[in-house]
């Protein structure tokens, strides 16, 4: 987090303030006469990242036919069949979420689905025998540390899961409320976690967070940890040139989790063994349109889930499967080729960073995260100045995530938090979309100060 | 279907149905003495089948990326979005259809997902406003036609909806059993069909039984049929050639969908837009393990269902639909590729037909099915005879869908269906499975005559 500055709006006399939002506005107006058309606002690979993993659309050919046959199983992976997905994916899965191939099941390209799937079984069947969540007399209730997330919290909604705020600082969330709200409170069913680069804050879990996690004693017997770690392989620093220096054990061993505690081992040594899901995809390692989604939890969730999940499907797209293998065989492989994703994309964090300390840092109203992974960079300005700002931005041509979005029902009860997603924009398009939020930044937060 | 023979096991004393087994059982014990490995559970694609589709492969390639951009939308389809698929894979869905692209949803790989899915929104939503299902005084029933797909049932049976038996005959369900049940019960929800080539009978609906599901007046505003068209350009005999002669219209028009009603086109004639709900993929057209799924219906349903669809995806595979449309850009090439699978299956299925001929027209024990399309033989036997037949089929190491399959909760009330799948073994293998099978068949239905 950047401090606040010291020479700042709050020291200025109304007509200093005056005189700058008059200053602002004008560049304000020669932007919007620019036309521009950039967009900020979700966490999409740049073109140029999905240029990285090109190479897929070539690893199964053809001429492959023979091979088809083995590809890890006994089956055809052309074919019906193989419920869980590839033994191998299943594996290297399991590597990037630290945890055995077979507490993994593999499928579909999209984790966010399996996160739907997984709270619509809650819903329609409960957990591990559990009363079904739609048949509870009371609304069932999901802890959501915030600012986080905002198709985690369009998931509660939609099945009308009540959404308790609870506050995301850079260790985690807050484990006094989370330990009062789940053992207290046998309605409480499950927390949202990203654990590793939160989305938006890029904050990391802490091990004593945790720890803490692992040992939580729930009032309800089928609340769960709903943990994404959508980003466990996305740091912004290389990565793989680093861990070649640790010693050599498996070369699937776990340099990934460095710096985050395991949550299934922590589980199993508090005797919470079934507390605990897990979800990741390559979305943002392979092709965010075309990639391979992964679920993992205890032997006991994987069973019983694996019974209801061959009600819905005879099996995943195997094919894409073994292309990914191809290209991403080990763990080891996976961070070389993230390694190039970082250098695609710690440039455009910094532009931002340059462009904000630049412009904000004087003026003291707001500060952001400087993360060291993820997709994004949390800003928090004034209060009521957020929904004003995205507003501005838009009348700019810069299209941003929804003021309010990284809060349970879109409503950020400050209204100063921006998600900022760097991604996607050429480094150009950024540095220029990161001056003109700047701009409509200091105009909301002058306009507000002459409130 | 064949007719029971005249010289026939009914004609036969006691002791020479005794002496009939005895030379049965010695036979069988000649097959099971070769220790087997036959299948003939599942209607599973050959592997000489998925070949015919290995240039899917090699249609999309890492050297193509400028053309990746485009796809038929503004959209990159490497990346995230395009909720509903690509355009033009909506298009030739519809096509497969006989719909408008706009009344399409193409996704993830398995129609049996997107059934699941449908199930699942109106247990828990309802349906255009209507009352989820989950929260009805009473339980919600579907209709099943049977013998029916085990697959259905098993969706019905794990959101804990009631079946209702309806019979099948070569023209469809008993339609006067079907509107008296879904006119006069508002509990009635649903009702599945495979309405072209039915799984497992082949029969096809004639136009009337289309004309009067579009003409029902349910007691439900949130009835629905659900029209699974699996097997929508499934033929057994070739059809490019023939289709050929056709007056030329346009190079999408359906010659598809000859023989059977348009369903959408008859519900709009009797303002009845939002009754029905259709499904296909193409996991028997190319992979059944990397295919394309689509969903089809009113203007006002895919809307409905897109709102709710963006909280469980950002968007399918794209790329896998490219590939596809490459290889399948219009209906014409469909039928040709469907062609190629005909020349492989039609043999098979005539060896069935030989084979059972030959063995037990004399008997007079049975009767099956001879289907123009799609990828089963029913077969009828004696009362009490089909789980001992599927269990002596098993001993002599040949695999049969478990009897009872055919019919809801697993429970055949006759015990006298078996499903049988020739697609999946080769033309040698399936003989001898034929042999078994029929032996198989003689045993079980001595033994009965017997007791």
């Amino acid at each position: 987090m950047k401090e606040w500055a010291l020479k700042a709006y709050r020291d200025m006399s109304e007509s200093e303030l005056a005189c700058e939002l008059a200053i602002q506005k004008e560049r304000y107006a020669a932007f919007a006469a620019q036309e521009l058309k950039l967009n900020m606002a979700r966490g999409k690979p740049s073109p140029e990242q999905l240029d990285l993993s090109l190479p897929l659309l070539d690893m199964v050919r053809g001429a492959d036919a023979p091979e088809l046959l083995l590809a890890g199983s006994a089956e055809d992976y052309r074919n019906y069949g193989g419920l869980v997905g590839l033994p191998k994916m299943r594996s290297l899965m399991g590597s990037i979420l630290g945890v055995p191939a077979a507490n993994v099941i593999v499928g579909g390209n999209s984790s966010l689905s399996l996160m739907y799937y997984l709270v619509s079984l809650a819903m329609m069947r409960g957990v591990l025998g559990s009363e079904p969540w739609a048949r509870l007399e009371g609304t069932p209730k999901f802890l959501c540390p915030a600012p986080g997330y905002d198709r985690h919290f369009a998931i509660c909604e939609f099945f009308g899961i009540e959404m308790i705020v609870v506050p995301l600082s850079e260790t985690g969330p807050d484990m006094d409320l989370v330990e009062q709200h789940v053992q207290g409170d046998e309605l409480v069913k499950g927390i949202w976690c990203v654990p590793r680069f939160s989305n938006p804050t890029g904050c990391v879990y802490s091990n004593e967070t945790v720890e803490r996690f692992a040992a939580l004693r729930p009032a309800a017997k089928d609340f769960r940890i709903y943990w994404d770690n959508a980003y466990a392989v996305h740091e912004l620093l290389p990565v793989a040139s680093s861990s070649a220096d640790l010693p050599a054990s498996s070369p699937d061993s776990l340099p990934a989790s460095t710096g985050i505690l395991n949550l299934m081992d922590a589980c199993n040594a508090t005797a919470n063994d079934n507390i605990w899901y897990q979800f990741c995809s390559t979305s943002k390692i392979t092709f965010a349109g075309g990639g391979v989604a992964a679920f993992a939890s205890s032997a006991e969730n994987i069973k019983s889930i694996m019974d209801a999940l061959i009600i819905r499907t005879i099996g995943p797209d195997k094919i894409n499967q073994e292309r990914h293998l191809r290209l991403l065989p080990n763990l080891a492989a996976v961070q070389e080729h993230m390694d190039k994703h970082a250098a695609i994309l710690s440039p455009k964090f910094a532009a931002v960073d340059r462009v904000l300390t630049d412009q904000l840092s004087e003026a003291g109203i707001g500060r952001w995260t400087n993360p060291e992974g993820g997709y994004f960079i949390s800003f928090d300005g004034l209060p009521r100045t957020a929904i004003r700002t995205v507003e501005l931005a838009e009348g700019a041509g810069v299209v941003l995530t929804p003021a309010g979005a990284t809060y349970p029902y879109g409503k950020d009860p400050l209204d100063a938090n921006i998600r900022i997603a760097p991604s996607y924009p050429s480094l150009n398009e950024l540095e220029l979309a990161a001056e003109v939020l700047a701009c409509c930044i200091l105009i909301a937060s002058l306009e507000q100060l002459l409130k």
